[in-house]
């Protein structure tokens, strides 16, 4: 009733815009759209920076840009044909969506939505246009989220309904990285009860593979990263044993191989490096030995590795999202957050407001925080 | 007992013998030595070519030498401590062995024996000597089998006991080739009924994936080859469309993504072409797109793949011998080929007496062939 009684109108409201690659975000008056059709505006309530928006902003040449993917909010108004939301359900939005009717999202195997996938071009799936304006010049999307905004617009397959006494200031890490490690460990390497992994890079997705590990029951969980204030660190999400690669006299794959008689059952590769993924393959074992990447790359977009890696039965797999199936399957994750089977709160290091949004950007340059929560004006 | 009483002295005959990369074989008087402890000496019944063979004797450095490792044979005696085998028992040798024991032998997830594994440098597992020689001097092994020899010794480990009554000139071709080739569509890759699949090469582990994927219920099986001649036989083998890239205006990957809606489910490269690994990776689907390797290419070692192929959720795996454990699987494929469930007759193009071996070389050079078997004397 309300999309038609009460037809929404244009918000203007406070944005962080990025304007050049790596230049300070920049809070700014911008107007957002009415939601169109299959479309949802939110009122975002808590938004975390993950490396790829860092990635991205330093990067990328769409400007000027809202960055921001990993977000929870509070459905605003609703686009018509939207019947799974009303206003005031509470929501986590993502950057991958699920469609529910396509080839991938009927199959249990995928969740590379074909209508809803990956958005790289800053615009709207629907319409290629954006939400987003300043003084009537468009502002470029983020994977089709840009949450570094109070308001915003996204596809409603690109929400998620949540519990509304869901801590929003919390699970919007689900959003994105969290759950991406904990897909990682579980639907993507199936991790099993005694194994031995190794995690390149602990960030909060390296990290989340380690929790996922321990879930499962792995029994040596290795982490690998040259920042030395890892090693204690990373303790409480299940890494046993510590390596900085800057600390060995050998190859980093050398010396995992010799210290588990031949390499890893698993190797994670979490930093987006991919001559760091050729390292994880090394490092894992002949014969069952399986890598996950789940970086996005910087530089150098090729991966490359010797045939003999994978003819003596090595296996190299790649996922987004942790394979997870954001409407089917964040709920069990919610759930298990508010059982304490799974950890969110201890991956947040700040919580900042939202005009101190360029703290998190520097924080994240200089590997000081896992996630920095930013909260949004009320 | 025999070896005791009747200790074996080392034998005198015929072997073909690669005297440098690329040249003839010479037919040649060797002496190959009494079995060593836990070896057999095996008169060799038929023997068939393999492409590895062919690479191996274009590109390696290690002669004069004995090639062949598709072979099956009949026990002439048994080193010490060999108690699974006695003299008469009929074998199919193996070029990489299981000894039973190892952390690889052990578990079910791999068959890369750590004993026995791929032996690269032309001498025999347990003491890195060499059983053959001529006037005192050592000719070297391939794969620790040598079977283009009237007589050779392999370890045990590397020796299949197989039924006195099947025709071992049909069944040395699951030596290697056809039962890779098998091992690749329903071990490594497990494929699916009603599945798109992709073959690169439609040699003899080409066509042997093809019908196994025939078998497993695939609905398309696509063929790649260069040879036009192929189009017509690879049918027989399951191949339901036939590709020559050599007839495209667009690389081969856009056509296959064009006429399968965005991807095989499946893709395998059995040609032995880093470069092809790529391109059957492109020609996978998002989502849950798997790619095996089975080639040993000549040149470029190193694969080499955009990481978005990945990211998007792709898998490349590799596998030697299709992961079959030879002591442990080959019998079930024995059984099944005495079923008639599996082909084995129809991969031999071309029954060839030893001394015309050299022949065999020529017609897989110029692609004439599929499996080649070289009869040995009596």
């Amino acid at each position: 009733m309300s999309s038609t009684m009460n037809k929404p109108h244009a918000i203007t409201c406070k944005a962080a815009v990025a304007w050049g690659p790596g230049e300070p975000l920049v809070i700014e008056e911008v107007q957002v759209s009415p939601p169109q059709p299959q479309e949802i505006r939110i009122k975002v309530v808590s938004t975390s920076l993950c490396r790829s928006d860092l990635t991205a902003w330093e990067t990328q040449a769409i400007f000027p840009r809202i960055f921001g993917h990993e977000a929870s909010g509070i459905v605003e108004s609703v686009g018509a044909g939207v019947t799974e939301f009303i206003e005031g359900d509470h929501v986590l939005t993502v950057f991958i969506g699920e469609c529910q009717t396509c080839k991938h999202c009927r199959s249990v195997k995928s969740n590379t939505c074909e209508v809803l996938g990956l958005e790289r071009r800053g615009v709207m799936h629907s319409d290629q246009q954006t939400r987003f304006s300043i003084k009537g010049k468009p502002v470029y999307h983020y994977c089709a989220v840009s949450s570094f905004s109070e308001y915003t617009v996204v596809h409603s397959g690109c929400a998620v309904k949540v519990s509304s006494v869901a801590p929003l200031d919390k699970i919007c890490l689900l959003s994105c990285g969290l759950a991406a490690g904990l897909g990682a460990a579980w639907n993507v390497a199936d991790i099993s009860k005694g194994s031995t992994v190794v995690i390149f890079g602990l960030g909060t997705v390296g990290l989340s593979v380690a929790q996922g590990a321990k879930i499962r029951g792995a029994c040596r969980i290795i982490g690998v990263d040259t920042n030395p204030e890892k090693s204690e660190k990373a303790k409480v999400f299940g890494i046993t044993e510590f390596l900085n690669p800057n600390d060995c006299n050998e190859p980093i794959q050398q010396v995992i191989k010799r210290i588990t008689d031949g390499g890893a059952d698993y190797s994670f590769e979490c930093i987006g490096d991919t001559g760091m993924i050729t390292t994880a393959l090394q490092s894992c074992c002949d014969g069952w030995g399986l890598t996950v990447t789940l970086g996005v790359p910087k530089v150098k977009p090729e991966v490359a590795a010797h045939y003999g890696l994978f003819l003596s039965g090595r296996t190299l797999k790649g996922t987004l999202f942790g394979r997870w199936k954001p409407k089917s399957d964040l709920p069990s994750l919610l759930d298990m957050y508010s059982k304490k089977e799974i950890m969110i709160d201890e991956f947040i290091t700040h919580d900042l407001q939202f005009e101190d949004i360029n703290k998190a950007f520097n924080l994240m340059k200089e590997g000081k925080c896992l996630r920095c929560v930013i909260h949004m004006p009320n």
